[in-house]
């Protein structure tokens, strides 16, 4: 955070290889006129392959994410935070509400331009997330600094197309404060590859 | 939009007169980690006296806005879009998600730090959010360009302290687009001032 912050973002994201696919975490979500704005801030201007989108406003809030070809919307659904269960866990009527999120969304939106965020500290609850909506990607928070379970998340959210990203932040942002943070980051990013190997 | 987004808020910001309440309509909500960052963003950083934050990741999203002092978080509610209708007002079990939110935030801040978000758009519903916590102040967007009704949102929202701050955006924002936007703009403001006036 400085008075650079626009172009320090700009200048990451500069620096990112072009084949690697972005996403810009940010969890907007706005009346459309403004969620059409984020888009074009987030798909346009940044040209972040995928941005994630806070679903509370429903789903003139979504839609103008999913109106651009070749982007990814990520939708929050059930999150890796403790504050999952004050509203998302809430149960309507046999049905929670991030079930009937996520449902939802997946009426909007396909397999090819929508995703969910899934957190990894509820790997019972992968599987079920998995049987709601088989072919859709999820994002997967909670691995490394939350305790979420590499081992039960794959075993629970794989599909056919693998069908998981497995996220990884705070891990490997805060591997090392020293000089030799490039080569702590860099460990920290093999040690989870090496953790998903065996499911893939 | 543009490379200088950051700075360009930081212009407007210091164009607004100190004595005038600032709210950032920034809708955030993250894990807890994120969420202090984006409180310092908007309450240190740039000194507004209010965010407005999506409440869908439960408590922990919401409290780092919560621990500042002389500072105002605005939970969306009962927005004013279409949207509304997909999640906010499902019904889980006699109680509509917006009522659960409204009364758990509730329970979390105090009249005096929190503040939410119900949209002139929902008139009828207004009355009931009010009974719900009579205490707490609303932000109401939805009158004007939304088409929300004045005089009911000021019969059934307000309360001892009055209790509203009714939002006008795109009215006063798009007022013109020629030289004269500033004697426009101006007109608008009084406008909506005027249509207060017989309920205060």
């Amino acid at each position: 955070m400085g008075t650079k912050g626009w172009e320090t973002l700009e200048k990451v994201k500069a620096c990112i290889p072009s084949h690697c696919f972005t996403i810009a975490d940010a969890k907007r979500g706005d009346i459309g006129n403004t969620s059409a704005m984020y888009a074009k801030a987030f798909f346009e201007f940044f040209n972040f392959d995928a941005v994630t989108v806070a679903p509370y406003m429903g789903r003139d809030s979504v839609e103008p994410f999913l109106a651009y070809d070749n982007k990814w919307v990520i939708v929050l659904g059930l999150t890796s935070n403790q504050g999952a269960q004050d509203f998302e866990m809430l149960d309507m009527g046999g049905e929670k509400l991030y079930e009937k999120v996520i449902t939802t969304v997946a009426s909007w939106g396909t397999p090819q331009n929508t995703m969910f965020v899934v957190g990894a500290t509820h790997p019972h609850l992968i599987k079920q997330v998995r049987d709601l909506v088989p072919d859709y990607f999820f994002l997967v928070p909670g691995v490394g600094a939350q305790g979420g379970d590499m081992q039960m998340t794959c075993e629970n959210g794989l599909n056919q197309d693998i069908g998981l990203l497995i996220n990884s932040s705070r891990n490997i942002l805060y591997a090392s404060s020293d000089e030799n943070f490039g080569r702590s980051a860099r460990q920290a990013c093999l040690a989870v590859l090496e953790e998903m190997k065996p499911f893939i």
